[in-house]
C-alpha cells in the first residue's frame, strides 16, 4: 500500500510499504477513507519525539473494517469507523477510571501507538490494535470529514480544554492560541453556554474565524508588536479579577505564564497545549489564589457523545476542515498544513 | 487591655493598649479564653507579610462575646464562638459561591484582617469585624482546647489539603512536611480513609507522631545528608507510578517540585504550604500525565462539620496541642513555638 | 397603593390597600414596575393554599428601590432589582448549603413570604424582607420583561429540572408538560447541549411552540384521546430503553409515573410540578433500574447567571412573555392568564 | 460435581451435577473454595425469581482458576480471584460509564447470570463468561472469609448505600434494616466519616451488633408492638429536621415510606432493599423538600478498592461471618443462614 512514511527529522515521502495485517487477535485492519494532519505529526518531522522511523505517521481517520481478528467480538467487516488517536484496552485499571490515555495493555503503557510506534493513519490501510476499544461506530448522519475531527482535534479541545477547565452556564473563558485546538476548544466551549469566549492569537485571520465560525464573542491580538498591552485589553473583556476559565492551546511557556496571571481567584487553567520546556509558577502570588491547574491527554471518552451531537446538528464541526485533498495529494496537504498561517487553513481533510 | 503587639520585623510585646470597641453595626467584641500561635505568625515576625505595626497578631480563637454591634442579629453577648481566621460577609459574589477568603467586603478585599490589618486574637479582647459570618457557635462537648484547632491549622489541612486534592477512599496519599498543617492534613485525611498515608518530613519525632497520633501509614525521611534516595522509598510504598494525592505542607519550591514526580498519572498535587519563591513546572514531562495542581487559602466552610465531628468523637484533634500557657505567658509562649523542633512543639494551647 | 389583594378562594380584586412600611432593619421598599403572574397564583384563588387574606398576591417583580432599612448596606435607593421569589437571608445553615429555599430565617422557616405570608409584587410598591439577600441586581442590557421571567420560572425549570435531571452534553431529555415552567426547562436546558430534547403535551399549540421557539427536537401529544400510543412514539425517538433525563412540569400522578417508565436506566427523574396528591412509585420494577429521583422548591442561586446569558444574548427568554398588560389591567391580566390554553398565553407581562 | 441445585419453589439439594466447561473463549473455570448464601437465594427458593431450574444457585465466591478460554489474555490457571455478583463485559455502553449492572453482552442484557440463569458459585466449581471482566485478583492480605464478603453485601452497601445516598464526614446517618446489607452500610458508611449513623431494626441482637461491631452510634427498635414512636426517638437523635441520608435495607413499602419522613430537606433517600411492591410516593409533601431518591443494583466498581482496605487494615468485615461451614455442609448452612434470628447468624462462611 502507499503511505506516508517517515524516515527520520525532515524526512518523509508517499511510498510503497507492505499491508498491514492482524498480529494479534484483537487487532482489526481498517481501510482508510479519510485522514488529515495534526500539529504533532509537524512535530514528528521537526524530530520533537521518538517516533519509529519507517512507519506510516498519522492518528486520526475513519474508514471500513476489511479484516478483523479472532478474539474481535463486537465489530465486523464492513462495518465503518472512526479511529481514536488513542489506543486503549477498555479494562485495566487506567481505563476502568477513564484514564484511556495511560492504557496498561499497550507496550510500553504508551497509548499513542499509531504514528509514533506503529504505522498510523495517513495511508491506504491500518492495522489498529485493541480495534474494539479503539474505534467508534460511525453513526448515520455524520460524515467522514466531519468525524475525522474527532478522531483527536475536537476530542481534546472538549476534554482537555472544556471539560478539565470546569466550563458551566454563565462563565467567562479565555482561549490562548486559536489554531486548530484552540478553536476546538472555542467551540466546545459553547455547547456549556458560557457568557464570554475571548479568544487570544497573533494572527487576525484566526481570530476573525474563532468569532465568525467557531463561538468566541471576542478577539484579541496577543503580538506584543502590534499590542503589548493585549492583558489589559482582555481584562476589559472579562474584569480585572480575570476569567474563571483560562486555556492554554499553545503549547509556549509564555502563554501558559499569561493565564496564570488572566485566571480569576476560584478559577481554573486548562493547559492543552504541547510543551517542551519548563514554565514558571509564581506560587508567591499564586498559593492564596485559590485555582486549579489541569492538564494532559485526550482519553477519547466523549468520542461518541460529539459523533451524536453532530448528526444532531447541535455540534457543527465542518469550519473546521479548509481544505481538502486527496491521499495520494498527501505531500501536497503536508505544503498547505506545514504553512497553515500563510494558506489560511485549519484541517485539512485528505479522502481516497 | 494586654495583646501581643508587633512593632515591625523582630519586634514584639505583650503590652497595654487600648480595648476594642465597636465600629460598624457587624462588629462584635469576644474575650478571648484561648488562643495560640500559627506558622504565619512568625512569618510576621521576620518581616516577611506586610502586617501594619502597633496592632495585637493572631487569627486563632475561642472566647465569649461581650459586646454586638446593633445590626447584629443572630449573636448574644455571653454566647461562645470559635474565631474563623478569615472574615468574611456570606453574601457577596465571592462568599457565596464559598470562596469567603476573597470575600469583597472586607477592605480591600483582604479576608486575612485579624491580626494583619487590624488587632487579632493574641490579646485579652477582640474586634470581630462582620461577626456573624465570621465566627461559629461553640458546640457542646468540645473544649476550647480543641475548638481554637479549627480556627485555621484544621480547616486548612482538610480543605486545601484533603478535599482540593481529592483525596477518598481507597487511595494513596502522600503528605510532604509533617509540621501542624501537614499533620491536620493527615489526620483529615483518615476521614474519607485512604489506604495508604506516607508522611515525609525532616524530623523524625513528627514522622513518629504522624504514625502513632495522626494516622499516616508510612513515614519516609526526605532529609538528603541522611536518606538521599527518599523518592524512591516513597515510590516502594505507593508503587513506582506514584500516589493518587500529593500535598505539599512545607512551602518550599523543592518539595513542590517533588510532588510534581511523585503524582500518579491522574492524580492530584494539591498545595497548602505557604510560598514565597517561583516553583518550575516541568511541562515537557507534566503536559501528558493528566494530573491536577490545586491551592489556596481556607475558607473555612467545613468548620462547623469539623466541630460536630471532634464532638462526634470521630475526629481527635487533641495531640496537636502539644505545651499550655496562659495569656501572660505569650512571650514563653512565642520562645517554645519558634524552636519548635527543639521542643518537640506542635500547636501552643493558649488560656486566659 | 393599588395591589391585587386575594379575599379568599375565588375572591380578589384590584384595590386600594396601604403603601408598604420598612418593619424590620433588613427590609426594602421596591416600587414594581414589571411584574407576572405564576400558575401558583392561580392556585391560590382555587384556595389550594394557606395563602393569608387581605395581602397581595404575586411573587415576580422588577422594580426601583424607593426606601432601605438602617441595616440594608449593599443597596441603595433608586437602584433597580428583580425581585426572588423565595426569600432567603443568604447565611443560615440552608442557605450557606444554597438551599435557601429552606431559609430559617422567614417566619415558620417558610421562603415562600411574596403573596403567600406577607403582600407581594402584583401591587405597585412591596416591601422585601431580608432585601440584600432576596433581590438582584437588573444588569444592563436586559429588559424587564426578560428579567421578571427569572424571578421564579427560568430559575425553576433550570434549577429543578436541567441541573437536578442532570442535564449534560449529548443526552437525551423529555419534559412532560409543556407549560410556563416546562417550556423554561426545555430552553434551559439547550444550554448544556443535550442531543434530543422531546416535549410532551396535550395542547398542540404549546407543542409547536416548544419547537419552534424554546429548543425541543421533537412534540409529542399525551392526550390519550388523540395518541394511546404515545409513549412508544416517545420510545421511538430516545431508544426503547427511555431517555437520560425526564422531567415532570405538570403535577398530576400520571404523568410521574410515566416519567418513572420512560427514564433509561441510570438516568434521572426530575419533578418540577406542583403536586397535591399521593404519587404510585412501581418498587418492583424500579429497585433495579439504577435510577435517581428528585424534587423541590427553587434556590434563586442560578438567578444572577441566568442574567448574565440573558444580556450576552445566549439566552433568549423573550418568546415566553406572549401579553402585555398595565397594572392597571391586572384583572384583564388574570382573565387572559387563566385561561391560558385559549388564548394562547405563556405569561403575561405587566407593567407600571 | 456438587453442587446446591435448586429444583424450583421449596426444593433445593446438594447433588451431583456435570463439571463446568468453558463454552466462549471469554469464559474461565474457577474451583470455590470459599462461598456463601444470600438474602436473594432464599428469595429465590421461595419462589419469588425467575431463576432457571435444575442449576447451582449462589454468585459470591473466591475460588482458583483452573482453565481459561482462548481469549483469556489478563487472568491464568493458578490465579486466585473474587467472583463478581455481576457478569459484566466492561466495554458496552452501559459497563463504560460504570453502570455494569446493566451490561448489555450478557445474554438478555442481563448482569446477574450467576446462579439465576446459569449455574453458580454455591458448587465445586463455577464457570464464569466474560471472567476478566468479572471477576478481581485477590490481593494479599485478605482473607478468603473476608473476600467473599465483597462479592455482592459490602459493595452493595457501599455502592448503593453509601456513595447513591450522598454520605461525607459529617453528615447524619439513618439506616433502616440491620440485616447484613444493612450492616455492611452502615461499616462502609463509617469510611466517609458521618457524625451520626443510627441503626434501625426489630431484632435487638442485630442492633446491639450494629452498635459494638459495625460503628452504628445509635440503635432504635422499630417493632411497633414494642416502640410505637420510634420515629420520634429517631428524630430526637438526629434532630426534628430528619437525617442527612437515610437509607432502606429491608424492601418493604413501610420502611421505605419511613424514609421519605425522616430525610431532611436536601437530604438523600437511597434503596438498598429489594422490593415487590408498589410503594406510595407522598408528593404533596415531597415535592417542596429538594430530596434525592436513590435505587439501583451493585456495579461492583468499588470492589477492588475495597479489598484493598481490607488489606490495608481500613475496613473491618470480618464480623459480618458469624458462623463456618464445609461445601458438604451446604444444606446445614442453608438451616442456619434460613432462620438467621434465631441463630443469630448474619453471614455463613462455607470454605471447601
Amino acid at each position: 500500500m502507499k503511505a506516508l512514511v517517515y524516515h527520520g527529522p525532515g524526512e518523509k515521502g508517499w511510498e510503497e510499504i507492505p499491508d498491514p495485517t492482524i498480529q494479534d487477535d484483537k487487532d482489526i485492519i481498517v481501510q482508510i477513507e479519510t485522514t488529515t494532519i495534526c500539529g504533532s505529526d509537524l512535530h514528528i518531522l521537526k524530530g520533537d519525539t521518538d517516533t519509529r522511523t519507517g512507519i506510516a505517521i498519522g492518528h486520526e481517520g475513519v474508514g471500513t473494517i476489511v479484516e478483523v481478528g479472532a478474539g474481535v467480538k463486537t465489530l465486523k467487516v464492513g462495518e465503518r469507523v472512526v479511529v481514536n488517536c488513542m489506543t486503549s484496552c477498555g479494562t485495566c485499571d487506567y481505563c476502568k477510571v477513564g484514564l484511556t490515555s495511560k492504557c496498561q495493555r499497550c507496550p510500553n503503557g504508551d497509548s499513542w501507538q499509531l504514528g509514533h510506534n506503529i504505522s498510523g493513519t495517513q495511508a491506504e490501510y491500518v492495522r489498529l490494535p485493541l480495534g474494539e476499544t479503539s474505534t467508534f461506530h460511525l453513526p448515520e448522519g455524520v460524515t467522514d470529514a466531519e468525524a475525522v475531527l474527532t478522531s483527536d482535534i475536537f476530542s481534546t479541545g472538549y476534554e482537555i480544554g472544556v471539560l478539565a477547565g470546569n466550563v458551566s452556564p454563565g462563565k467567562s473563558v479565555i482561549v490562548i492560541g486559536a489554531g486548530p485546538v484552540g478553536l476546538a476548544a472555542i467551540k466546545t466551549a459553547t455547547l456549556l453556554s458560557p457568557k464570554i469566549i475571548v479568544a487570544v492569537d497573533f494572527d487576525e485571520n484566526r481570530l476573525a474565524k474563532a468569532v465568525s465560525q467557531f463561538g468566541a464573542t471576542h478577539a484579541v491580538c496577543n503580538n506584543p508588536a502590534v499590542n503589548p498591552n493585549w492583558q489589559d485589553e482582555v481584562r476589559g473583556i472579562v474584569g480585572t479579577a480575570g476569567a474563571d476559565v483560562v486555556m492554554e492551546a499553545v503549547g509556549i511557556p509564555a502563554s501558559l505564564e499569561a493565564c496564570f496571571d488572566l485566571v480569576k481567584p476560584g478559577g481554573n487553567v486548562a493547559n492543552i497545549g504541547v510543551h517542551g520546556h519548563d514554565v514558571n509558577l509564581p506560587m508567591g502570588a499564586l498559593w492564596t489564589k485559590n485555582i486549579t491547574i489541569t492538564m494532559g491527554l485526550v482519553n477519547m471518552t466523549t468520542g461518541p457523545m460529539m459523533l451524536d451531537l453532530i448528526a444532531a446538528g447541535v455540534l457543527d464541526v465542518k469550519p473546521m476542515g479548509t481544505h481538502q485533498f486527496k491521499l495520494d495529494q498527501m505531500l501536497e496537504a503536508y505544503e498547505v498544513f506545514g504553512n497553515a498561517a500563510k494558506n489560511n487553513a485549519l484541517k485539512v481533510i485528505i479522502t481516497k
